[in-house]
């Protein structure tokens, strides 16, 4: 497997990947109709990097890492996950939270943090945990599920520096 | 008092209050150096709605609220209050984060969360549980005050629909 930054050319091949995820409403915290363009600059612009992940020639997964909040906050950093559907359950969301971890820690932040987990997402909360994120909040019903109606979202931490 | 909507022309008397509270770097998720210009887009652009406090002719505090989450999460709101120094001491704050809860039901938001409170900063905190608030969330050293080096930083929050 080849791990790079995104360019604005890889586009083509994360947008389905980003449109099939979004568009189910279940994870994360953008519209279930966001626009291609709307995506581009989520994805690719407003974050500090972005990388994908690709084997023959197929994107199998994308990541982006950015600062959670500025001056006072700004060491610690936010990552999204995102995995085609064709290659979850290959560990691939494992491997590219670890990649994001050695990322964050070259670029100088000192924890890591996601703001917005639904809690419906047993499996990507159960994956964190073991990846050494503790849940350090839980939002009351502040998720609107597409099936459940309202859910609790979870503050999810890791303090990446050795010994701290 | 006066309340209402702030418009640019405003913003030379905002402006000063924003620099002396961010330039302290005890409070908000701003850079301490941040310029006239991006404190314009922060305060004004990016919010969905600003109001200002004014008394004979000087404003005396400010704040803005917007949605906290897209997507999934649009029905919380997130709001930022600033005092002015001269106006403190005088249950501005608690005015205006009322003014503010009602804003927010108008706008038909059903809560209103704070992301990023320094736990060092006990006089809102005690503040926002004072009006409702409850801390559902604290972020392990990732404040950085300018001279208690890291300390924690909660999440609070208030669900605003009556009888929830």
């Amino acid at each position: 497997m080849n791990v790079r930054e995104v360019t604005r050319d890889d586009f083509d091949c994360i947008w389905p990947i980003f449109h099939e995820i979004v568009a189910a409403g279940d994870t994360y915290a953008y519209p279930r109709d966001t626009t291609r363009e709307q995506a581009l600059k989520l994805w690719l612009d407003a974050p500090r990097k972005t990388f994908l992940f690709e084997k023959d020639g197929q994107v199998l997964g994308t990541y982006y890492i950015k600062t959670n909040q500025a001056g006072p906050g700004e060491h610690v950093c936010n990552c999204g996950y995102m995995v085609a559907s064709a290659a979850r359950g290959q560990g691939l969301a494992t491997t590219m939270c670890e990649h994001s971890q050695e990322i964050a820690r070259e670029l100088g932040y000192k924890a890591m943090q996601f703001n917005f987990v639904a809690a419906s997402n047993e499996g990507a909360v159960r994956l964190w945990n073991k990846l050494g994120f503790a849940t350090v909040g839980r939002l009351p019903q502040a998720f609107q599920h597409p099936s459940r109606g309202y859910v609790d979202a979870l503050v999810m931490y890791k303090w990446l520096e050795a010994g701290a």
